[in-house]
């Protein structure tokens, strides 16, 4: 936490620290995503990464929304956990030699990101439930609904090509 | 990637990367384990930290288990996604001044390293699969399933307890 940062005394104030945190990772997400858009092959792939692009958007205005709901101005404090996920994120797209193993690499490290989301957000709606604030776990649902879908759907598109092409070449 | 690692051309290499990437985050948890139990106060949630603390030791096992049956030594690489949710768990526990809100804040950080780990241990189980090791992925399942049962028990104990007792804390 920096100097200028409010201390952690209550439920609530780790509520707060918790939006600035993901406040921060959803920012850090819609500069990966286009990155990792611009260097998979494959088309349903790249797809899923533009559809989630849009969605991580749209995370992002629904934390605004969360923050004025809670009486605070939008603030993002560093998230080591998602600059983490990130970094090796570009490391191993960029160890990666074969397009098809990158692809691989690439929807895994994407479904790494989405659970440290599911684990964020699921957190920030036990608590919004625990504090009465059922209007805010409101908002924070379809969020989580999203992050959870955008999974399952990377584990299909896994399944269903990108993992068969990546162990057929060599 | 180290300037001496193997470049990673075919789904084998990447599947033996992230065996090193896990290998690297499995010791990562057991040096951070003790630090969250000695730190926690709730009874129940410093007990689940320490039978966790023993299954992680049971991973470290398989996976040098999984290197001998890939006909590979044990070898970590540095995981900065494992660092970064750990180095977030350290800042928030330090900044949390109030013992029950850290219980809570220890419990979330906990949730997303199970969750780091099940989309690893659940990516590794595919392409095990994938590349006809069964028997890999044999190995694979118990941990993934005690990487997810130790996320469930961590939700039962937040909405049992710990989450109740960090709202009612002023």
């Amino acid at each position: 936490m920096g100097l200028l940062s409010k201390p952690i005394k209550t439920l609530d104030d780790l509520f707060v620290h918790h939006l600035q945190d993901l406040y921060y990772a959803e920012q850090q997400i819609t500069k990966a995503l286009p990155k990792m858009i611009s260097k998979v092959s494959d088309p349903q792939l790249k797809l899923g990464f533009e559809v989630h692009l849009g969605e991580t958007r749209n995370h992002i205005k629904r934390l605004e929304k969360l923050f004025q709901m809670h009486g605070e101005s939008p603030k993002a404090v560093t998230c080591p956990a998602i600059d983490g996920i990130i970094e090796e994120a570009d490391e191993i797209m960029g160890d990666a030699s074969d397009q098809e193993v990158l692809d691989a690499a690439a929807l895994a490290a994407a479904q790494a990101v989405e659970h440290y989301e599911i684990a964020r957000y699921g957190t920030l709606m036990a608590w919004a439930k625990q504090l009465g604030r059922s209007d805010c776990a409101e908002v924070l649902a379809p969020t989580l609904e999203e992050e959870k879908a955008t999974d399952a759907k990377l584990t299909q598109i896994a399944e269903a090509h990108v993992n068969r092409v990546a162990a057929s070449s060599r």
